[in-house]
């Protein structure tokens, strides 16, 4: 496939922002907005076929949950926790101060953190969202999560973080819950963490109500190699993206046709041995393979779409890399593959999909703080710059703004 | 007013997020998406009573407008231009490099900047927002206003900018041409700038399609003086807030109940000669005064209602400001009058409302960035970290993440 028609491609198959299931949820959040916890009583018995006597999570329940682990299980989350840590806190902002203009940072009050629920549990996305708003400084972290069962090793990773606020409640109603408030859930001031289309549509038809952090679509990456790449590696890098689900998507790109050839015989051979194969077939046969002419093509192809991923694995790496503006988050070589930023490298695993790395970034400790200018003018400043000020106060007809800031000149 | 019922009474006059009008939009929407430029001039002739050849407008006529201002004017657009880019410099985040992690930012591609049309035009608007994108290196820019009159001080000030691509269409129906393009209005990758309700409802339908920097909402300003505040100044300050629209929302707060009546008298006093009193008195009428009896108390009303603007006019000015968490932008002191960052002090002027700036933050060059993490990892750090890793996927049941961390050991 060449370049122009693998990004006709892609550009097509992007998602619909159709409006027909708006109405569902819209109907939803109003109904959490005006009757509160018995309506995510209400929706809890009708989607999630679960009837509770409080969605509250007992503390206790989260530290059996947290006993309930192997102590190579605990260790393994600590010490993770304490790498995101690390990276989380080298990247936040601090305040500016030049005089005059400062620039000065706070951490958000309240938050909400939506974590999946389901059969799959992902404690890894647990510390991907949290751990980043500890290290803001986030006072109260409320958690909601779709999981009704005994010791699982979501409420073990809350645990681990701290966290105290956490509600069996997920869906639309989850996010209408946490965007008004109900008798149990509190009203917070931002929402993040990836969920399902209801929950998507829910953040996105609350956006300016309370924070929203962004809209999660289907996981992808995009894979560059050159001749050398380790074949069996790059196979288990397909595969580790396409295990996610059947809309998973895989890019598989070089210049060297091949590598890609030798790649794609071999990933038929491992298939067949993985224990996800059903899913990972599913995903795969959405694979684009697509054999690039210069790197400047490559480039091209990666600013467009800003994959999620971004993995080079090629001589030329770091020339490359300085090429790319927009992606979710870039993997450099051999011991980097995208796996280890799943867990533990330290950046959120949190990351635009579908190209809105071409307008938004990764979550991260900066997205839990808010920030604003404090305007502290001296005379001679004031004086310097008033009389532009008062000229175009005049044109646009605002004759207060002009008496407010002449009568400061008398 | 106590401070306990002047909060909840805020709280209680906030914005529903009622879905009543969603659908007008959704449909308003849909059809710019699948006719493009035809729902355009149908929407046009309907809502603007406009029957226009092209949206485009005319590189000539841009410079028509600039020539039709006077000198005095166009220095003023001058000069503060060159304030703000000052300002935006300053605040402009760059690239953070430690070795193993590098956090980079880059311009976005392609803007969309909605720019309020109607009678009343406001080129300090289109310095505000066109300005921080021109700092932050953005290429293409791309300005929608329904503004159809030859000769307007907003084309001068888009002139001044250097803005070349401009066209005549505003509402609902100019955020969807924006967010997926017409033949004439190219897809952006994010739209910023106030506009009316319906300009608010499609940003907010659009987030996540597009990067939508806030939904704006009636302007406020809190102003805590002292028994010593210049009074003539501060119900200008105030009439400069209420000016806006009857919406506009006026906070006077002090320790001492007599300057607070002493500025009330004045203020009707005033009133009368004020060219545009009728909006004013409307306004006024939803002033908020109150008496607190602590500066605790005061820190804590900012910090909850978070005011788009704060202004400080106080002897213990530093104090209060060092404990301001939430704020649209705060104003220090008798030479920092809200009105001068209206125009010229530097930062911009479109700032979050309505509680927003808890979560949210001006606009400012940083928001026309996007950035992302670029992970190199030594073999001997992948050696460090990758058991933990290992072992929380083979708890996911995430077998191929497994295995591509693991092949990478051997």
């Amino acid at each position: 496939m060449n370049v122009a028609s693998f990004i006709s491609t892609f550009d097509a198959q992007r998602g619909s922002a159709g409006f027909d299931d708006y109405k569902d949820v819209m109907e939803i959040i109003e109904h959490v907005r005006s009757d509160g916890d018995r309506a995510l009583h209400d929706y809890t018995a009708q989607f999630d076929n679960q009837t509770l006597d409080t969605f509250k999570v007992d503390k206790a329940a989260l530290k059996d949950s947290y006993d309930a682990i192997s102590s190579e299980e605990r260790e393994a989350l600590e010490t993770i926790k304490r790498r995101i840590e690390h990276y989380q806190k080298s990247i936040k902002y601090t305040d500016m101060d030049h005089g005059e203009f400062r620039y000065v940072y706070h951490p958000l009050e309240k938050i909400g953190v939506y974590v999946p629920g389901g059969t799959a549990l992902y404690p890894s996305s647990v510390l991907m969202t949290v751990v980043p708003a500890l290290v803001a400084g986030v006072k109260e972290i409320h958690v909601v999560t779709p999981t009704f069962e005994e010791n699982n090793i979501t409420f073990a990773a809350l645990y681990i973080c701290g966290i105290e606020n956490v509600y069996k409640v997920g869906g639309a109603q989850a996010i209408a819950a946490l965007a008004y408030g109900t008798q149990t859930v509190p009203k917070v001031d931002k929402i993040v963490g990836p969920g399902n289309y209801y929950v998507a549509l829910a953040k996105r038809l609350l956006f300016g109500e309370v924070g929203i952090d962004m809209i999660a679509g289907p996981s992808e990456i995009l894979i560059y190699v050159d001749q050398d790449a380790h074949i069996d590696a790059i196979v288990y890098d397909l595969f580790a993206q396409a295990e996610h689900d059947a809309n998973a998507r895989t890019f598989l790109i070089s210049e060297d046709e091949s590598i890609i050839k030798k790649i794609e015989e071999r990933l038929e051979q491992m298939l067949a041995n993985q224990p996800r194969s059903s899913i990972i077939r599913a995903s795969i046969k959405d694979n684009h393979y697509a054999v690039v002419d210069s790197q400047e093509a490559l480039i091209s192809m990666i600013n467009h779409i800003a994959p999620e991923h971004v993995s080079i694995q090629h001589r030329d790496a770091d020339r490359i890399i300085r090429n790319i503006k927009y992606a979710g988050a870039v993997f450099n070589g051999y011991y980097s593959p995208e796996a280890i930023g799943d867990y533990a490298a330290g950046p959120s695993h949190v990351l635009p999909t579908d190209k809105t790395g071409r307008f938004s970034h990764g979550l991260n400790v900066n997205d839990f703080l808010t920030s604003h200018a404090v305007i502290s003018l001296e005379k001679t400043t004031y004086e310097d710059i008033v009389e532009p000020a008062k000229t175009i106060a005049r044109r646009e007809q605002l004759d207060a703004h002009y008496q407010s800031l002449n009568i400061r000149t008398e």
